[in-house]
Order: C-alpha cells, then structure tokens, then sequence
C-alpha cells in the first residue's frame, strides 16, 4: 500500500506519496496563499494530490489513505482543523472536504506530532519504544512517542513541549505565559539574542556577516560567527545551548526516553550543537549516573519530515 | 486474593495487607531505626509482615505477592534497592531477602509511584487513564499514569516531576541542579518561604503562631495565619500557589492528564488550596479554551497511600 501525505505550511502545501518504510515515492508542492478562502486552499489541496497520483502512475486501489499535518489543534475524530492561526482556519471540516474527491479515509494530526511520527516510523527514532521529538523553528515544537505510539493525553492537546516555563516571570511567550523554553531556545529566540549581543558588541563578527547577508541575522549568524572565532557568537551560542539543554534535562527527567531527536534547522548544526548540549544535560539529569541514558541525536528526515509524518499517521 | 504492601519510610515501616479493590484489611507499623544495617531492617520488615498475616488470620494461598514503596531508585526486575539516601541502602538485594521467609513474588517501586499506583486503583484517579500524581513533602513526588499503566521510561527512572527547572539560575536544589519545581513548591520550600516572611514581617501572626508551636514553623503555618487574615501570611500562601501552578501547568501542557491528583500534608488545605490552584493553573495552560480540561483533585488514601500502592505494584 502507499500513504499520501500533505504537510500544510503556511507558506507551502507540500504533498508526498509514501510508502510503508517511509520512503517517499513521489512529491510536489505549490505556495499556500495564506490569505485565501479555507475551500479554496483545500481544493488545492486536493489537486496536488491527484496530480501526485497520477504522476506516480498508481491506481487508487493501492492507496491506503490521506494524512494531513498542520499547525494548532485538530479534531482527530471528526476530522476538523480547529484553529490554525497562520491560515486563519476555524473549524474547517477538512476530512469531509477532502472526502468529495477522494474515496479514501483522512486522517489530521499537528504539525510537530508528524515529525515526531515520520522520525518513529523511518528516522532517528526507528525502533525506539520510548522517543521525544523536538523541532526547533518558529517555536518549539513537541511530539512524544510511548510504547511505539503517538501520546496527545486525554484530550488530544497534550504534548505541547515548549509550552513549559523554564523561567518563571521571564521572557514573553505568545501563548501568554512568560519563560516558556519555546521563548529561549526557538530559532526566533536564538535570532533575538544574536540581534541583542551583536548591538551590544559593535565589533563582533556577527555584524559583518549581517551586512554580507542583505542586513540579516539568521538562526546561522551566531553559529557561523562563532565558527570564525569571535567571542560574542561564541558566548551567545554557548548561553543558547544551556538554556536548550535545561529544557532538554526537562524532558528526559519526566520521560527518560530511548532518544531525543533535535530537529529544525538549528539541528543542521551536527556535533557542533549536539556535543556541547549532551555534556550540559548530562549534569543536569536527575540519576544520570545510575541508569542507562537516553540518548541525543539529530533528525534524520528533515523538510520531508511533514510528509511523511502526515502519510504515516496512522501507523502510530 | 490479598496483597502485602510494605511503604519503606526514613522513620517509619509500615505494613498492610490489601484486598483486590485496595482496601486495607490490617496494618501495622514499627520505627525503621534507619542507621543500622540492612539486615536488620529486612529482618524487621519480614517479622512485621508474618504477624500482619498472623493477626489477620489470612491463609499463606490466599496472598499474592508482596510490594515494596522506598524512596530512591528501585532495580525492579533484579528486586534490588539501588539506592536509598535515607536508609544509607547501597544494592540492598531485598527480593532475596524476603524470599529466604516467604514463597512469594516480591516488588519493588519507588514511594512516589506507589502514592500515584494507590490513588489510581483506589483513590482519587480511579477509572482515569491518564492520571499524574504529585506528592507534597520533604521534596515533590510525581508518579505518572498512561493509560492505566505505571510509566516510568525506557530506564525505569522516568516520572522525576520535582526536578523540573521552572526558574534557570534559581533556588538550589537537592539534586544539584537551580530552580526545580521541587525546591519552590515542596513543603520544605513553604516552611523556607514563611520563615523567610515572618523574619521580614515581625508583626506577622505567622511569628505569634510559631511560638505558640514552641518556635516550630511548619508547612500549616502560613495557611493558618492566613486564615487569621494575616496579610504576610496571605502574601506567602499566594506566591506559593502560584509557583505550584507554574509547575503543575507545564505538566498538564505536557501531559494533558484526565485528572491531576494532589498529595502529601499540604494537600490537606482542601479547597484553601485548591480553588485559587485551579483558576491560576487555567490562565497558564495551553489551548485550555478549545478542549476539555484536566481536573485537579486532592489525594484520598492520605498516609495510607504509600502501603495501599506498594500492595497493588503488580497491577499497573
């Protein structure tokens, strides 16, 4: 059988077809246009997929379904998009829209459950009973897999890993709470702190390469910077990386996952992130010393992630 | 069947025999005399366990097994006592030791767990499949229900809800890192903030109160004085509901449990306590307007829970 997957970014739909490894067979994508009307998105939606199908040459009978990622909260059961703030969908009954063209069941899970679903079932996270996806970005995004299975607890919304206050009164969250690890150790966070230390510090290196880059500092700048020797980026990176690692010591002293993959562009780094985070975390894990420990790893599946996490969403 | 439960404490062993719905038939209990040798202490439990048996005139086949509640880290599958700071036990071989005596299986569990295995079978999250229990005390205690099961990770060391940093840099901890949940929100905490308040405040009824407790502060202290009106004392009771919300709303955002349960003496407040809990708690969550909220109770096998979970190990 194969699985069709749509990840529903606001700035692409980008669609795949997969197969049971989580392979992806065949993929396409065309821009969101977030502005517009929900149906007519959904009925783009529904033409990147047939073109996907037939594209691939596959006769619909092989097809086993539709999955769809997305952002903000989705009604699993009915099959409804609650809330996407970045498209501005409230309540769009997805599945049943989706259902006038496809003779195929649809399934919806949120955007960060299907990286962490696409690494379970054919990334970093293969054969690991217990795991902890987090996907650095915009925010932080969080999905947790027990016993082989996606865990959203009783009602769905669980799982919202950056949404836990590492600084009590600390820096402004946009869920409303203040010192939410999402509001220091997103790739958002990461870029305000590389902004503040490089003002703050005329001469840095940083600034130069903001000048070489149209006036802008990305989620790179510290790391490229810090590369080059200077003292700013290097400290900036380091105070990133232990704040990242309190959350990360967070996570593993309520879990104690198998692994935690790092995901989003910040995990691009490699051992240049993940050497330093693993020693800070190991000091700050509770009874590290007397158990076997979980391990830190990068994300195998990168922008494919989405895809494949949303085709595969009913294997977890 | 009825099953033995023996809660390992750091002053007290007490013992009980439980039935099938949790319920203790007998129980009884003697000083653990914790500086002396491992040997004696086991050999204390064993006799406290036969007149258990003796006294209830329950018959060898009708019993099920025995479980062990002791703080520290449990090697369930080899039934050895890794680790107890309390007791001074270094791989204490307990399920050895208890087999010379009785021909039944023996369990081990952490005392945190077996107050979150207690109320799950019998108490405040029975019938709830996803439950997190949080004992207030010396420290703070999780113990966490997924699906009606004990989760305790990949390494069996997961659910170490109290050392969760919600505030970097903060208030020590014992565990060695700064700002856990634990050293804000357990009862050592409390005592720490009113002694704190009272010395500040010398006119505070928290002062008057102590004295009356030959000099003692206690964690019933500052509710006591704010129940006087005390404005101090109101002060410390607010700050500390308000931390314990922090912490308890970064679980639920995790977790998304059907039900928190709150245990340990300061869970004795009741509604003092947890009503202004519950409305904090609400204006943290995440998406707590589009879905069904998790419920936050008080515990219901109070000192009981601790023989009550270590009886019932063998059923989550």
């Amino acid at each position: 059988m194969y699985y069709i997957g749509i990840d529903l970014g606001g700035t692409n739909i980008a669609a795949g077809i997969v197969d049971e490894e989580g392979s992806i067979i065949k993929k396409c994508s065309v821009p969101t246009g977030r502005t517009r009307a929900s149906e007519e998105i959904v009925a783009d939606m529904c033409s990147l997929v047939e073109n996907l199908i037939k594209d691939a040459g596959i006769n619909e009978a092989e097809l086993h379904s539709i999955g769809i990622g997305s952002p903000g909260i989705p009604d699993r059961k009915n099959g409804v998009i609650i809330y996407n703030n970045n498209l501005g969908f409230r309540n769009v009954p997805i599945r049943e829209l989706m259902q006038k063209r496809f003779n195929l069941p649809v399934y919806l899970e949120n955007d960060a459950n299907c990286a962490a679903i696409a690494e379970c079932v054919a990334g970093a996270a293969k054969n690991e009973p217990y795991a902890v996806v987090i996907t650095i970005g915009t925010g932080i995004g969080g999905g947790v897999i027990i016993d082989n299975k996606l865990y959203t607890g009783f009602n769905g919304a669980g799982g919202e890993l950056g949404h836990v206050v590492i600084h009590m009164g600390g820096e402004d969250c946009t869920c409303g709470r203040k010192g939410c690890w999402e509001a220091y150790s997103s790739a958002t966070a990461l870029i305000r702190q590389t902004i503040q230390a490089a003002a703050e510090n005329p001469k840095s290196i940083i600034n130069r390469l903001a000048e070489e880059n149209s006036g802008r500092i990305t989620a790179k700048t510290a790391f490229d910077a810090a590369r080059l020797g200077d003292e700013t980026a290097i400290k900036v990176v380091d105070q990133y990386i232990e704040m990242l690692a309190e959350g990360l010591a967070n996570m593993i002293n309520i879990f104690q996952p198998n692994v935690v993959v790092l995901g989003g562009g910040v995990s691009k780094e490699g051992e240049n992130l993940l050497a330093p985070l693993r020693e800070k975390v190991r000091g700050k894990s509770y009874g590290a010393h007397g158990v076997e420990n979980t391990r830190i790893v990068a994300a195998q599946l990168g922008n494919d992630a989405g895809i494949v996490g949303a085709a595969l969403i009913s294997k977890v």
